[in-house]
């Protein structure tokens, strides 16, 4: 079984990541967890971010060290242990801070608090930050790579910024996503794009932060993963509690989402056709989940994040050290992590499809994985042996 | 560690649930799972079901007997096994049944017997069926009464069916689950309700099913469930996984959902303050939760359902014993499950919550439990011992 | 992923098992699962139990319903449930018992006394029972099917019952496992047993109990199960957990156990070597486990069980009603289970294999489980590639 | 729930270890966790090893840094990410070293290579090496500490090395422990630890190995840890699966282990007494566990090692790039590590109780904890409401 553990506070010395689980075999440098980095921090690989996202780009451009599980430039099987330092770790040591007692709306400070009972709310903020993504990040790009070795392969692209909407439904998924790897918006729609940085550009005038909406796709997911036999099984379930596990998003929707609520039960659904001896579907409102199972195309996802919490412009708090009403103070932050949050996003699409492969075809290396999973069943007609006689079950 | 499990067909003899992790020390009687079994058959307590809700409620009203982890009329800390029998087993049983052939788009028809490779697709439809939500209702009917004991409370309530959006704006929470009790669709607007049952009427003579939305509340949630340090731990994914985890949710929702992304950072969060020494909230849009974690807030979830898949009209598919394009054979089913399902939601957010409620106070017997529950900080200034001098963390 | 949930008390309504994970299409029928439960009920499937075993056997003898999982005789992938009435329940039901107040010295009537804050002891002890492993055994006969349609058989033999020590050093492990199912001791030697059932009549005829030792093999464990990578993966640990999670058990050793660490360690290892194309090795002192991992030779577990607590001689203990000194009260219960253990034990290293193997083959069908598990290295010199070249790890 | 994972090879950069689950407001430093590495490495804190305890200790003393989960010298509730740089990594960095083809019998070397298809059998030994402990230690001195707060102490003593017995019947627990502490060897037993270390030494000229068996004992563990209701939640259960997960270990008892086989059932129990208003035990046969919960009595395991499998003397084996049979042919490796293993046993059994405790009283803080757990009942008389009236149970 594939799974994952990060460690590491915003400011701390490191980030560090294990991942256990992942098949022997499998080619993997410090190189190959470069682009995901530069992706999450820019939102694309191109030559910088976009106005809005993170001043802490600036200070450390991230890279991913391997400390374990990879002997030989190939995995082993055993647990892969990352490590990312964080640059600004050396402004922080040794360096008396103030304790933070006003909280945040909208953040971990109160809740922290709450829970733990911190004398200082820092702690909170440290962990809580989505600075520990970076971590996830590189780990779920080893999961990329072993997707990728099997043809399944994962992108994102954003279609909405604050009040801002994309306009995508004439243009198809592949486009989408090769555009979305064209700006650091991650926007494939051009018009909007522009607009997007606009509402970005005012709100950071406004000292204020802008949410938005990201699509994830999976593209090459063979039928048969996930199952309706246990809920936790079910492929929406676990991508679901992936997407809510992002810090910001309020919203996660597979296929056509809340629309779908309001269309017929006759026009709602996948309707079963076949070319020679394909199966085929005529259209993809489901997001290719099907009763808790990939049904063997595309896997849509789309997730509404919450403006950042974290404003320039004070907001009402109290001061917890005295009681007294007061405004909540800033800490550094970006204005729209959008773009970025899609990035993660697909890395944690990784790391559930990874599993779900994992747990359809077991196996210890990559050699072992490879051969079982182009056995899987490709929703060929020839693949049923379907027999029409009647039967008695009970 | 609470821990759920289920079993059970749709036609086969009976089926069960064990619940493993309630506390020792709870009054429990078969009685007390009669409510939410028959709320979820009918969508209310009230004399009948709304038109386009089950057939087969007519068939048979389900009774949960408690088979083990109850002596003396109180739970002993063992496993809880339930079981609900299956009157309709009886005229299934030793009947010869034609072979599933031709697999309903929507459906786990297609997608299990890809899976499983199944020569005919019945066993799939079978146990991904809905009827298989009995075993989780009467499960998490134990839940409830385990979070009542604390002063915990759930409800839900419809707010669309197919196109109708209720209006709720203006309505309480208090008032729009105490009407949601009062009729079988569960709308607490009484407008849409009637637009909504001819939404349902109209599918029905159309042979067709409808979709929606519904909304599930807990009330008296503390604050500290859940948590931000490992992401699996969040309180929003795994009340996302929960939601996902009911057959044909495609969209799930914490507080305002997809419409906070759209809203600047400054107006989408819960402002502090305070009254006398409680702390206090200017709104919920975080849906009571923050970084993961309760904050004492009422949490508030959102899900949307596709239509039915099984509709009475035929849909294109392809017969797997030939190779030949067909139609969909009808399969007995619902109309429209909205206010049923809500009902489930309710329960599978229980589920969640006395786990997460468990992991915060440990405890054997509900005594313990109940004498650290009312220990947790609540949200006063008091509780809080904040220091606000520096420090130095690394 | 294969995983097991009992439910049920000594004396309650019916005891009930839910099995999740086992691959659609293996033949199943209730019929299957009665060898095991006779034989945990007689220590072997011949005519009688042997003296000393419970007296219970005559009240009931156990079947096991399957409610779930199974369809047209085959498992369909769901989980299967399984019910077995307890027939001595009629006799409690309704019945005034007085309250249990005095503690039985290692029994779990004081530890859950403590635990669960019971105001009467009984509930620890129905749950505590080992009656619960009926449950168990009738879900580990579907795991024991599981493996033997690959080809792995498991079996178990007893080598001491009170002082008595049988004499095996001579007598090969099939042979062994062949003569243990042709006794109600299933004690292999002859003589031995002798004497084995005249302890157990001196035991009966002083109100005491007799504890012993057995050992389970398993018999076409291909190599590769288990693993070192993640502690918790690890064959030995597993099987040692398994063992140790059958009631009374105390000790439990893998091949040699305690002895080998006497022995120097070039004689206490497996040396290798080679038949043909075929690698072999000269002894099995590591119990087929080497590293965490099975090798290929049989898997062979040894464990202690302590004597039965309930003793009709009294002992010594408190009234906690009314903390005076007294004596304990008898329950009704065997004289020895060791026989009978060592079927539950089978039983549960079925289930830890059959976990181990799905793990390793992945598989949602028995035809996709089959195919993969017959390609799996065999320690065949033919299957390794191992390159001599000098390599540059870090 | 308290959850550690490990990565690092014997030879790699470094050992890494992410601790979950451990409360905020435990005091930490590096400091904290170099006692036990010191101990692992030597066998206890004094000026240096045991002869024949591994070379490799004078190239490296281990040492531990905190890179997450600690800020301002206090757990924060986040994991924990520990660090155990490799010295010897920089001698092997860039190195090309020759491919390990000749499997050794009772290492990892065979079995990796089955289960992974390895071309080179060196990434099986890397990991499965016993060097991992160092980072299981490094989090399990984390566990102990948080042990220690509450009271709970854990220690170890040898019993055996090779044929050499111990003989401590006579010597009380307490000073067991003492005198552990006071030599490399970890045996209480002065004139049985002279000829351990002739048996060492005896070995060490042989170019051979000595096996060995010691004694982990927890003082001042509560009762009701543990439970019988879940067969996984034992306590036996889950300490046995602990020991077994250390490498080399092949048997383990829970106090009179398989001694207690041959004692009568009126002997083999520990009278339960009372002095004054506390419940006493006459005996502690049952280590401290009844019934799969700790009874409040010191916890007692024990367990046995086989020698090293690593010999000079060289073994029997089949070189596997050629197909000839051949010798093994030597790794640095120690000549015994009973001793070292005993201390990483005690780090097993505080990882395993350090859960127990947190799954008995919750809590995300150290105060939180402490209130609760100071309130567990200590088997006094005065916590048992027991009410001798009858009940009717069904």
């Amino acid at each position: 079984m594939i799974h994952l553990v990060t460690a590491g506070e915003s400011h701390g010395p490191a980030l560090t990541a294990i991942l256990e689980g992942i098949p022997a075999g499998l080619p993997l440098q410090p190189e190959d967890l470069q682009a995901d980095l530069i992706r999450r921090q820019n939102g694309w690989m191109g030559g910088g971010p976009y106005r809005g996202a993170s001043p802490r780009m600036k200070l450390e451009r991230d890279r991913a060290q391997i400390l374990a599980g990879v002997m030989d430039g190939k995995t082993t099987g055993a647990p892969i242990a990352l490590l990312i330092e964080n640059a600004d770790h050396a402004k922080w040591k040794g360096r008396a801070v103030d304790a933070m007692t006003i909280p945040r709306p909208g953040h971990a400070d109160l809740t922290a608090g709450m829970k733990y009972g911190f004398d200082d709310l820092r702690p909170g903020l440290e962990r809580a930050s989505a600075r520990e993504t970076a971590a996830r990040m590189a780990a779920c790009s080893v999961c990329r790579k072993m997707l990728a070795a099997l043809g399944i392969s994962i992108g994102s692209y954003v279609v909405q910024i604050g009040t801002i909407r994309a306009g995508l439904s004439a243009m198809p998924l592949e486009e989408r996503l090769k555009r979305a790897e064209e700006n650091p918006l991650r926007c494939p729609d051009a018009s909007a794009r522009e607009k997007m940085q606009m509402e970005i550009d005012q709100a950071m005038k406004a000292g204020d932060t802008v949410g938005g909406v990201f699509e994830v796709a999976a593209v090459g997911v063979p039928p048969g993963l996930g199952g309706y036999a246990v809920w936790e099984q079910r492929l929406g379930s676990r991508l679901g509690a992936a997407l809510f596990g992002i810090p910001a998003v309020k919203g996660v929707e597979i296929g056509d989402g809340f629309a779908i609520a309001a269309v017929p039960g006759t026009q709602a659904q996948d309707a079963i056709g076949c070319e020679g001896d394909a199966l085929t579907r005529a259209s993809n409102h489901a997001g290719g989940i099907e009763a808790g199972i990939s049904n063997g195309q595309p896997v849509i996802l789309r997730a509404a994040m919450k403006p950042i919490a974290t404003t320039i412009s004070p907001q009402h708090s109290i001061d917890l050290a005295s009681g007294e009403k007061t405004e909540t103070r800033y800490e550094r932050s970006d204005f729209c992590t959008v773009p970025r949050a899609a990035v993660v996003a697909e890395g944690m699409v990784c790391y559930i499809l990874a599993g779900a492969v994992l747990e359809k075809c077991g196996g210890d290396s990559m050699g072992e994985l490879r051969e079982r999973f182009d056995r899987l069943a490709r929703g060929a007609l020839g693949d049923f042996h379907i027999d029409p006689k009647p039967k008695i079950f009970w």
